[in-house]
């Protein structure tokens, strides 16, 4: 066991080469595309489907692929046997394929054991699953822990189904293999650590998750061309298994996780939404809360529930790591949430790019994040000195002198820079300008450098 | 005085025997028969009539019957002469009772001191109370402390009195005797205590504080059938001055007191109501709000006031115990308050029975609640593994699985089951049965054995 | 430097000799005949105009003058040069004055140095200031710090202005003299002090601020007859310089102001507002919550901000005393703030005699506000024989009886009157009402006599 986890250690790269381009600057129009090569490939918690998915992530950021091995014991969990899928379909009694994994991987129950054999009508009932409320989509069913085959398909032909002799055909492995992930490491000047976390384990479904995948690339190409304060750790796992296997080989790290989120249903048309920590006041927490508030466009703050994505495991008490989730739409408030529906129309550029620039936005938050001290604190200043004041009195005051006055006034060294700046409730890049000219004007100073 | 004081110690009965059953099963239908037979009875702060009103409460409960003679120093008090009272009546010349306390014992200014004379009108004026906003009903007045006599009537009538010359009587007694309450104790595993306290000195008034002393009755009932953690002291006494005379004999033993409720007007139609006690959040407090919430229903959580009934005194921040008050519609708040219109239609059996319920629900979560410990903090168990969760993925959790998810997050030594229960809001029947299934699985212990 | 403020050192009149009458009982008439006595005058934040101004405020209050010289440092800021005008005009080519100071001492930019030539209209224009919003009106700006000279016109006048050549004249000084302030000290038992601040630097305009020129001055008036618990120290100055020289030169005194506000804009037709302190709840924060909404009426309770009066200096960090703001409308927030239409007719007697009115009630909670502790706090002390309970029960509790029962149920020696004020919402006259009964009847004692 302890060599299966001894090759798992990471590398950081010192650059990062960027041979396609996923920026925000096209208006999501790449992270789109990626969307879209992604979208066939029929992932699970394991096999080859993550194997080809990382290796299309590595194509724009440079992963560290890690393999853990079936049977490792991890917390109150064992990592599963691996799953692969080659071929499965229903056919009737006149040899056609009424149901066709190659047309729609979601048609599969997620981890079926292999079967091949001849039913009627009643015996493969109890094998299919349908949506009765959304009687044209297929939906998305798993069954990982349990031995199960079975089929999901649309409700309005599970209906139609008649009385005839089927032919029911997976072809599928469970076999001793590997659990895979992709782990990315940025350096920072701290070892402090903001970990990026999204799951890659759900087959043709584009919200949920691979708007999530698109994003956390877009997010760590962006943060490789910075100089960073805090380091960041991007992960791409199977969801649950995935960051549990995580947390556990890497229990000893978890103390230098600073703050965190989860990327996942970031590509709908919805308003954005975060949804808090354990905590609920995390600085990760306020980050967000300042960025979308700041937004000036709708947007809901949801308090931390123990139910949703990898979130409740980081937030698990044992852990209780300051890790998030940011969303657009959440999970299972869209019909289409885990259905054939969540399809490449279901996500669009803007949205995927809007998600981008917030999470951008947050990041640097609480990259600059810091307490100053006023320099000056008896009375004001003099700010027409330093030229930080019109010349002219009487009138009312702009953005930038209202970002001056408030920090200097709340820089008394209890208050960080986002306590200020959601105090104020004035835009990001106006504090930053603000916190620029004090800084030169020698008027204000951190109180501590990094550490 | 000591010896005064020193016949008062209550000897805890061991069963309860029920000779006349007032459960919440039969729809509050034998609740609201024993407000029909209390009814009649005209009660004071002391006499006969709290005598026959204890005794017909020992028909269904084992009460131990207290006497405090009169004259007895009670914190700032003393213990009132024993007022007794045997017929009262105003005649007009020609002889005809035109108020008769035997039809209707609000006639009576309580504590009336005797009188037989022959007056005027304009002198019986002065002697005469009712209410102009309701000028059918006799209101309820008294002059506990005041040497005074009177009579009520409804308005309409008192306006009607012609000039003539009135007989005035009234039989009543005021002697040394005694202060006399009733007072039962559930022995449970802990010496701690939660108080259940109701008014017997009103006279044929329905709402308040019949409805009180039949839910009383009922809760005794209930749980002398059950194995109780806390010890639980129900009290049925004068209001103000028996709860003062009893926290002032009891002084030593208050410390006792975890928890407590008073019970008054709990019989109306209106939507259940809770004050809390002066501390605002006790655990009492926070259990009462969560039961009112969970219900579904209208509901009122009243912030504490030092107006009211007994829990003024028991609020009062000498003694500060935590102790609310359990209302429908809250006193005062209902036109018939202090009126014969508080009378047996006022109150219905449904109310009654609703009551019940919801005390017993209260009751549940204080004795049920503790903290407990995740025994596998770190990332979520694999519940599957303890039938603890649905082997087909992908569909939303059901309120059983939202209650297992957050017992085990926020179980991590510092959250009561209570503040659990607040926090997710799932009703305490699915926590209840969470907890258990829990327990069972090994996965939630709790913290330290009840003390 | 030391010798420059050795000679501000006040002297504390004894008794106040109040030549004029300036209380609010007259409603408010004899305020606003002393606004329209101050209106005419030129003031600017050094100069003559503020020395008649100080002046005619002698007339009704013994205001000890100080003068600080040009070039004292005072923190980050230096005090100006001194600066008075004699006249100033704008004529035409046919030697027709067009903008005449005689006419609106507005019309010049404050502090303009002096200049006398002849320009065309493009030059002109580059020294001349309007509001296009406001048309008519005549805006009021300055340049303190940058040497400038400028006119201020109605934007309507602006734009009409033919091509033509113009003779521009200012006739004013600009040298080595002093700042003026005026200190007023009414001493009371305790050396802490309450401060009451305004500005006096505003030529003619009335709500901002002679408005708070003359209630100060009522208040002192007031507070001058009384037997004072705090002392109080009313400032007089020059706004944001007077302010900061002042804090820089009684540095050492500050620790003596344990309650403040700043008053301005207090007599246009608004309802009353007051911002907090830095602090955000300060006693005087919560004073004056307390005392608006008791009023009745309509209020706003700002939250701090580092823009406004001399707030912002009392509540830089350096200093961060307990001073917050009391006004009507908020500057900025009624369209004639800062320009000529913020005239006589804006300010109302009405208004100026209820300002008075609410900071007389603010500063007498302030002065009883103490911690008392019930002599009998087990249980209710029997109140019908003190006096303080009605003999006949069964009604409803008024005011004095509810206060009396909040009085004895918060005193448990943590909660200050104005705490218990404030839970209860009852009138500060009940509340004072029934805290002397309670006193009186031995009920209630001081936790510790003032310090």
């Amino acid at each position: 066991m302890h060599s299966a986890i001894a090759n798992l250690t990471l590398e950081a790269p010192d650059m990062i080469p960027a041979p396609t381009e996923l920026s925000a600057d096209d208006g999501g129009r790449s992270m789109h595309r990626f969307v879209t090569e992604l979208y066939p490939i029929c992932r699970s918690i394991t096999g080859d489907g993550v194997r080809k998915t990382l290796d299309m992530i590595l194509e724009h950021i440079p992963l560290t692929i890690c393999e853990v091995p079936s049977g490792l014991q991890v917390s109150d969990w064992t990592v599963p046997l691996e799953w692969n899928i080659r071929d499965a379909y229903i056919k009737n009694s006149a040899g056609e394929r009424i149901v066709d994994f190659r047309a729609c991987n979601l048609h599969v129950l997620g981890y079926s054991v292999p079967v091949h054999t001849r039913i009627g009508l009643s015996e493969l009932r109890e094998h299919l699953f349908s949506d009765p409320q959304h009687p044209d989509w297929i939906p998305y069913r798993t069954s990982y822990y349990k031995p199960a085959w079975g089929f999901c398909l649309p409700h309005r032909q599970l209906l139609a189904l008649p009385e005839d002799e089927y032919e029911v055909c997976i072809e599928s492995t469970l076999e001793p293999g590997h659990l895979t992930y992709g782990e990315l490491v940025l350096r920072g000047r701290s070892s402090g650590e903001v970990l990026v976390s999204c799951h890659i384990c759900h087959p043709s479904l584009c919200n949920d998750n691979l708007s999530g995948i698109a994003v956390a690339c877009a997010l760590a190409q962006h943060l490789g061309r910075e100089k960073l304060r805090y380091s960041y750790r991007f992960l791409f796992i199977p969801g649950t298994i995935g960051s549990i296997t995580w947390a556990a080989i890497r229990r000893s790290h978890l103390n230098h996780i600073k703050h965190g989120f989860v990327l996942t249903c970031v590509g709908d048309k919805g308003s954005p939404s975060y949804k808090t920590s354990r905590r609920g006041d995390a600085e990760i927490d306020r980050a967000w809360t300042y960025v979308l508030k700041q937004s000036g466009s709708a947007f809901d703050i949801l308090p931390f529930s123990p139910f949703g994505y990898d979130e409740r495991q980081y937030c698990s008490p044992g852990l209780n790591l300051p890790v998030g989730c940011f969303m657009r739409t959440p999970h299972g408030q869209f019909p289409e949430y885990h259905t054939s529906a969540d399809d490449l129309s279901f996500v669009n550029p803007a949205s995927l790019s809007d998600s981008v620039a917030k999470a951008l936005t947050a990041i640097d938050v609480i990259e600059q994040n810091r307490k100053y001290l006023n320099q000056k604190p008896f009375c004001e200043p003099k700010l027409g000195d330093y030229g930080l004041y019109s010349s002219i009195g009487g009138r009312s005051a702009g953005d930038f002198q209202m970002a001056v006055l408030w920090l200097l006034n709340m820089s008394d060294g209890t208050n960080s820079l986002l306590d200020i700046a959601a105090r104020c409730n004035l835009p990001w890049k106006t504090i930053k300008e603000a916190v620029r000219a004090l800084g030169e004007a020698g008027l204000l100073k951190p109180v501590e450098e990094l550490t």
